[in-house]
């Protein structure tokens, strides 16, 4: 009935995922962030809001063998993230959670890293019309919103913890305004570019829960080469030759 | 008395400038400024807020020949932006207004289009030990601080009037919540990275008055080549090999 896949999601072949064609599926933004966030000797535990099938606790393995909680809304999405957890056995390090991220963050235990890849639309807004409803629950706010998302990392961050997010241009400041409105100071900021010449489609952000101001532009992030094939940025992220 | 020089505006020697070695001279910045504000067909006059020796309103006339006015506090420097101006015969279509942009403000005729290549550094933040008093001022927020000058021009803009400035990135939020504060909309915003792998080290923005939201991160501007020479897109600008 369901249409699962089993993927590699490195190219090394090093970690293998089950994927269904009607969900969302782990994409260049997912490898991104889980490259980008900032992993300190501080780091107690990871957070993953929306985790989906666990993309993102599966490429943290690769950097921290810290515990990676990842919290996801969608039973039949938990369930398989439960599946790639012991599919890759790392059963002792990534516990998966199914429930809503605005209780969850209630009462978890307060974390030094958060990460999310959050809906990108706004319930109405214009997306891909042939969406499963669990393509739209995963693109758009419909279970949860931006502002959302910001207050529960703000309510279980602890003082100098971190949100790590992927996010669309567009939508910039709101974020920024956001996570200062509860007490999130941006510090790094990475422009994600299609290509050389091109406008950013996409951007990195971390934020310091009760952080001083000071922003870091960093170095732009191309995600191909003119050709269309990824760069090589990417491909390392990827797991290819380095 | 005065260490006064004539340089050269542009590298195909078409505009010259009177400078003094104790006063502010035109930088990478007020070029790249001049490149990246939008003058287009509604612009009906053109003003830049601290305009020291000129520099950007001469720049300015190879894009438009829509008046320009530029307003200098400092009386040495403005008589030498109205001499550069003379030198190179734009008398009818440059004005500089001797004055502080605080009372400017508030007589001036509206603008669709406001320059400002503001001081970066606040008062006492530690800057050249060397400088000037003239260099003081036009480096810190010694007679307008960063919200006077965002809160002028928001006073003067048109509905849909742009204010575009360069400023440094740590300062980044600031500006954008002052823009917003005054209800000047970010729209475009370019990051300038010193070279390839670098973080960015200046950013360019233009607010839109009464603007809707929706921010643009155009393609990164690099400053240099690794070898420290120009990039080819900043020696166009200086009138180079195009």
């Amino acid at each position: 009935m369901d249409q699962e896949v089993v993927n590699y999601l490195l190219m090394n072949k090093d970690i293998k995922i089950i994927q269904r064609k009607d969900m969302f599926n782990f994409s260049l933004d997912t490898v991104l962030l889980a490259h980008f966030c900032s992993i300190n000797k501080d780091v107690n535990y990871i957070v993953d809001f929306g985790t989906n099938n666990a993309a993102i606790p599966l490429l943290l393995t690769k950097r921290t063998d810290k515990p990676i909680t990842g919290v996801e809304i969608q039973k039949e999405a938990a369930d398989i993230a439960k599946r790639n957890v012991e599919l890759n056995h790392f059963e002792d390090q990534i516990q998966i959670v199914h429930g809503d991220i605005k209780e969850f963050s209630k009462y978890a235990k307060h974390s030094k890293l958060i990460l999310c890849n959050p809906p990108f639309f706004r319930v109405g807004e214009r997306s891909n019309l042939n969406d499963s409803e669990y393509m739209k629950i995963a693109r758009h706010e419909i279970m949860i919103d931006l502002e959302e998302i910001v207050q529960c990392a703000a309510r279980m961050l602890e003082n100098k913890g971190r949100l790590a997010m992927v996010y669309r241009p567009d939508r910039l400041i709101e974020l920024i305004n956001l996570m200062q409105k509860y007490q999130i100071e941006p510090k790094r900021l990475r422009f994600v570019y299609p290509k050389v010449g091109k406008e950013a489609n996409t951007f990195l952000i971390e934020g310091m829960f009760k952080g001083n101001t000071g922003l870091r532009i960093e170095a732009p992030l191309y995600a191909h080469n003119d050709d269309g094939s990824y760069s090589d940025e990417v491909i390392t992220m990827f797991g290819g030759k380095e």
